[in-house]
């Protein structure tokens, strides 16, 4: 994700410095005109926004606040961390940061690799509504103008975004469910599968991932499994903290964890519909592949 | 659903006995010019065509096979009907019609009252691809052309149409978990409810009752708890009868459980966030009422 | 089951006449002395109290009202099902039955063919106290008389059997879910099984068949999934129709269908816990076979 | 739990010398003759063993490793932590503490204040071999002898704990679903109870928690329903970082949501069953109170 959305800052015309781990990407972004950093502080130094966007609340911490970590550079700045994480993190490395004159937005994002590379993601701000207005510009080169959402104080786009995951990962094993009955059934699932894109059952996640991966049998990703059961178990984390019941999010989040242990951890998370067919002796795909 | 139904047919020119038990409805049709029968079986005789809509398994054998009911009067004519079922029932129902000569379509519909109003319902059809064809002219009066779909041999119908119910209940009570813990963590819920429309977790039942329903606080139907629990139920005895599990949504019906208890029955199915509510202690409703 | 409590009958001295579909257990009974009958009805004929025992609602049907069956020849006795069904099912026989001055008792047990053989099964009734007690002494025959219980009207027999096997059905789930999850955690499976033994976590199959059935990885019944399923699935029903929310249960059962899939019909309801080995590749045997 | 346990050391014979927050705990341990301590570092210095025992994972690390902590103090001790909490934190404590010459054993009990007054609790220790078998007489002063398991490598305790607790708080739950289902039925809740209690449906948690708590209406701890969701908490925590599915507790653990919203954490986790009170209008208890 994160390599289409530096090259759209680039784009736009934003100065760069960046720090990555990735040496084919470090070309890449020399190539096109951006300064290599030794380390994440480095990169920071004398940056009016910076911006974050790694895998688990861990790493965050770590690129922010470890040994070389973008909080030693960046007094006076704003940092805009894109990664989805526990709000309870944001928030908490927040108060560390502003401890050190460092704004802190929390601006996780949806629209996955294609979103990233035409500039379209949605993008669900947390924190000061001022420093939302100041950094409006830096996300309007990384998102659509308007589907960029300032939701609240800091924490509060990991919130939304946690909650959106938490739909569309439960509805996508809704949509193995739905399809495993069809085919037990006996019922044509191409057929099915039209019915359901004009009916009430349809959902982004259907329309998406329900003829051209499942009953493809493709699953590239897209959005890997792991990414979307680490995405939903953070919205069963905070459902715990809050004492809120979630019982179809959590009967989801448990085939989420078959779907790993079957291998799938790098597929597109329509793999989870692959459970369903590993319990039942079934096959979903309609086309040979 | 029947009422404006049985009003797209005649409309659309075709000859219409009918048999109702509801004296206004009654009137109704027969000012529009049809002719009023006092027995199901008075209403099929000499028809082409008998298009029967009640609401339970019980009530289609009864108005059908039961004393006075269509199969009296209705041989050499099709039989469509268009309430939603179990497809083991219309299967058995379709055999006893098939001996007295009369052949038999499952025609379930989606759209909700105001599909049927405006004539623009998606039907799933099951039966014989002849008869289908026979019936065509039939059902374009009352659904919209390109969503008539033949879907299989009678049942298919049915089991399509519950497998549609069964995504949409399911997802409605995910939208509850949604907005519960975005009221519990304290997330604006219309702004919520924006960044959803635009991101991989919507679906056709966000985007109809989120809003509308949930955080209006507006609960009038639209399609009843009651009936839609009643779908999702047939839906899970199907995987019953086949032996497929379905984790999500059975834990979704059970929602619906405690939403017919909770008096919600006679409400728009969107009452089953209700149930949330009712065990967090939380108001969903972003507006007063 | 019917074998042996049978020979129990025989053995406490009752006159038996029977009729079974099968030869080897016909020559057995008539070898004890009970004389063979055609049909159900000409077993019944003359009949005090008349035994049925067979396995699912449809079942129970035939063989009392059916072509042949006991209601034919039973005018003035006492029918006790001691099948396993639901308990509107034995509310709508016994209506039937009463019009033919056939008293009925729901008489469901517990204790499996151990229990049957040793005469120390127990026994839920329900009915009329007054038929029950007269109908006592044939039931002691089967069962332990302190654990004979007279639980309310016909039908309720049937209501507490199922809400026992829910209980028993569900709790051999969750002990899956214990085995599979100190299996991933590295902890040493027969210890584990010897401390739940001793704590809170305990359970009649725990004890029964944690060690016994999963660890020594041995599924000969003892009692079938396929009739555990059967079990669950009606105690859900009943939930069904009384809206009694039970997502507990509910869960529980779809894992019994991934089961009967995964080809375990006909091995112990333990191998319920072979569905955790199927979806997370770990076995949870301490034992070769 | 912790004073019972104290006492039942001091009655053994121990030296103890003691920390706690309670002034009324600390006057009733000087009484029996043990010596109070300025902080956990003070209670810890020249101590051959210490004991720890509080609610969360966070405590114990503050306890441990905190400022005035008893990691400060007890050089060449064995530090018995018995509270219950993550393996993963017992672990990563432990690997501290080695780091300082401080041997470590995890060891939560299970038996409530009831077997902690009687020193009949059972322990579930992880840790070193030879670590355990020096700790074992100090050990057998709070738990019964025969209940006292080495069940693995630090860790192993708390795994072997969490897993009887996600057993007996999602049996706890079931009972909720059992008695709620035969409410609606119409049965005696009694009849059932009694037998369900010589049935197959039976359990550690339905005898101590069914006709005593549920039945009486009596919801005195015993032990916590807060504190019942925090350990089954952690159980689904262990899965989720291992990938196991458990579906049943996971139903189960929502339930305890619920419980907290409903008032019900400071009461006996036998109030989970008042959530199905809730959800349906249903009581449960058999007696006024």
């Amino acid at each position: 994700m994160g390599r289409p959305m530096a090259q759209n800052l680039i784009q736009a015309g934003h100065q760069l410095a960046f720090f990555t781990r990735r040496p084919e990407v470090a070309a890449e972004f020399a190539a096109a005109g951006a300064r290599a950093a030794e380390s994440p502080a480095a990169a920071a130094r004398d940056a009016e926004f910076i911006v974050t966007i790694v895998t688990a609340d861990a790493e965050v911490r770590e690129v922010i606040l470890g040994p070389g970590g973008v909080a030693e550079g960046a007094a006076g700045a704003v940092l805009i961390d894109m990664s989805t994480i526990g709000p309870w993190t944001a928030r908490e490395i927040g108060a560390e940061l502003a401890a050190r004159d460092i704004a802190m937005l929390d601006a996780p994002v949806s629209g996955g690799p294609w979103g990233a590379a035409a500039g379209t993601l949605s993008i669900m701000v947390g924190g000061d509504p001022e420093v939302f207005g100041r950094a409006r510009n830096v996300l309007e080169a990384m998102g659509d103008p308007a589907k960029i959402f300032h939701v609240g104080p800091l924490g509060a786009g990991q919130t939304v975004k946690l909650i959106n995951q938490m739909l569309g990962g439960a509805i996508m094993a809704l949509v193995g469910e739905a399809f495993v009955l069809g085919r037990a059934a006996g019922v044509d699932l191409d057929q099915l599968a039209d019915v359901v894109a004009v009916s009430s059952g349809n959902s982004a996640v259907f329309e998406a991932r329900g003829k051209k991966f499942v009953l493809a049998d493709n699953y590239q990703p897209g959005f890997k499994t792991a990414l979307m059961r680490k995405d939903v178990g953070l919205a069963l984390e905070l459902g715990r903290q809050l004492a809120v019941p979630l019982p179809v999010a959590a009967a989801a989040f448990q085939q989420y964890a078959a779907a790993l242990r079957l291998g799938h951890a790098e597929d597109d998370f329509a793999a989870v519909a692959k459970v369903y067919e590993q319990t039942t002796g079934l096959k979903l795909a309609t086309k040979s592949t």
